[in-house]
């Protein structure tokens, strides 16, 4: 199954031979001071710097999240999604908690961007997928249908099942879900980590759509984190994800490695190209 | 299946729910003219530092190769493996091209040592495997059968059943062969990687036997080999690599992530041990 999305300008695909595609998480306040108050403030100096960084370090869509307590986050969302496609030809992908931001956002973007997220929750099926629907995106579906993430393969998988179903019933092809497989701390659980391995393997083959991960979560509370997630990106690679949300610039050295020991980069293009790149900084 | 080895007093065992083991590379004199030298004139106090800092680096098994040109390399080995066993109380790994150097290593060792190795070639299964049943030690099968390394996974397998079938006929367990996956510069060949980690697949589902790696040959020839390296190590132990033969202390600690992110590392104890004790250095 091959997803495609679309910037301003650019296209790209994700699965089916493609390179690991990667998602940049930074133009998100959460945990960073300095974005929430340029935010608040209506200052987008910050997101078009962050916006240009990430492509530059390589990432293949933009994830866009602007949840801050007290700002009008419709509008906000709106005028950040037409800032980063002013100034970068990505696709974009569209993050918020509330269906009615994210409809404002669908509304800013041209192109096909992709939603970040639906789940397996009533309430989250009857007002995202709609959406999904009417405006021809893609969809991350998140592997949760209550306020609990399943601890289970089993239960990942039956909700992935339920959302694809639920999705095809309106129309929407089930190329345009991307499953998340959900990614806990190790150091709380020390099964969550092949817990997801096993979610994602089961994913490509019962259901054959794209994976996506946010795959740092893995080290949460842990030191050493970037080892430890870089071990856990080609871990999770090898089972079969084919995007992954992150901090492009720390971990794609690891993700061009993994592709490369993977077998999907021809005389090492991209691994000595993206080297070049580290060395010339 | 779980392969025991001992050292003077030190039992280990790999696989079945072990850590990853790791079987130090360092005293090897092939490219190390410090070391060569040394070996010459019969001065071992290099081999005994190595001997201690590998162990101390975590390695769980020394091998020993003192492969040179112009020395009497059945006296050296000889002298070497009473040296390391009097330092260290790690199993080791007899590592040679010659069947009588290899007996003469044996000869020298207390514990169950792991010879290092034996191909499907019909010279070395004649000549290696009577040793390994003579002297109650476990060995190395490396898959090939001819002076090239098969290019296929099916080839290889073909090798890795001969081999445990003329060992299973000699009365050598099947716990005492350690598959050797064979890894070839990605640089080279851009399918080596994922013939590898499909021979690894196929050995542990069709043999059940424990996967040995010499993994940073996939790096050979590229930039930034630590990053290939650290990938493919993951990608290897994902795939059911149980042990790899590597240079400890720069591998070990994406092995230790490795092993935590596919919980075979409970509260993530062995890997906090092991970023303590190098941040301590």
């Amino acid at each position: 199954v091959k997803t495609r999305l679309a910037g301003a300008t650019k296209e790209i695909f994700i699965g089916d031979g493609q390179p690991t595609r990667l998602i940049g998480e930074r133009i998100n306040p959460s945990g960073k001071r300095k974005l929430s108050e340029a935010l608040k403030a209506g200052q987008l100096d910050l997101v078009r710097e962050e916006a240009l960084a990430q492509v530059q370090a390589g990432a293949d869509i933009l994830d866009i999240n602007v949840n801050l307590f007290g700002v009008d986050d419709k509008k906000l969302l709106s005028e950040v999604v037409h800032l980063v496609m002013e100034t970068v030809d990505v696709p974009i992908c569209i993050d918020s908690p509330h269906p009615e931001t994210i409809e404002a956002g669908l509304k800013a973007c041209s192109g096909k961007p992709l939603i970040n997220s639906v789940t397996g929750e009533k309430h989250s099926l009857e007002t995202i997928l709609p959406l999904v629907k009417q405006y021809g995106a893609a969809v991350i579906g998140l592997l949760q249908d209550d306020q609990s993430i399943p601890t289970t393969p089993d239960r990942r998988l039956a909700v992935a099942h339920h959302v694809i179903e639920r999705a095809e019933a309106l129309g929407i092809p089930r190329e345009d879900i991307v499953i998340d497989a959900l990614v806990m701390a190790v150091g709380a659980d020390p099964q969550s980590g092949s817990v997801t391995l096993e979610t994602i393997r089961r994913i490509r083959a019962e259901l054959g759509v794209n994976v996506v991960l946010g795959a740092s979560n893995i080290s949460f509370g842990l030191p050493d984190r970037e080892v430890l997630n870089n071990a856990f990106v080609a871990l999770a690679l090898g089972a079969g994800a084919t995007c992954l949300i992150v901090d492009v610039s720390k971990v794609r050295p690891a993700v061009l490695a993994a592709d490369l020991a993977l077998g999907r980069d021809d005389y090492a293009r991209r691994y000595i190209a993206g080297y070049r790149q580290r060395a010339a900084r």
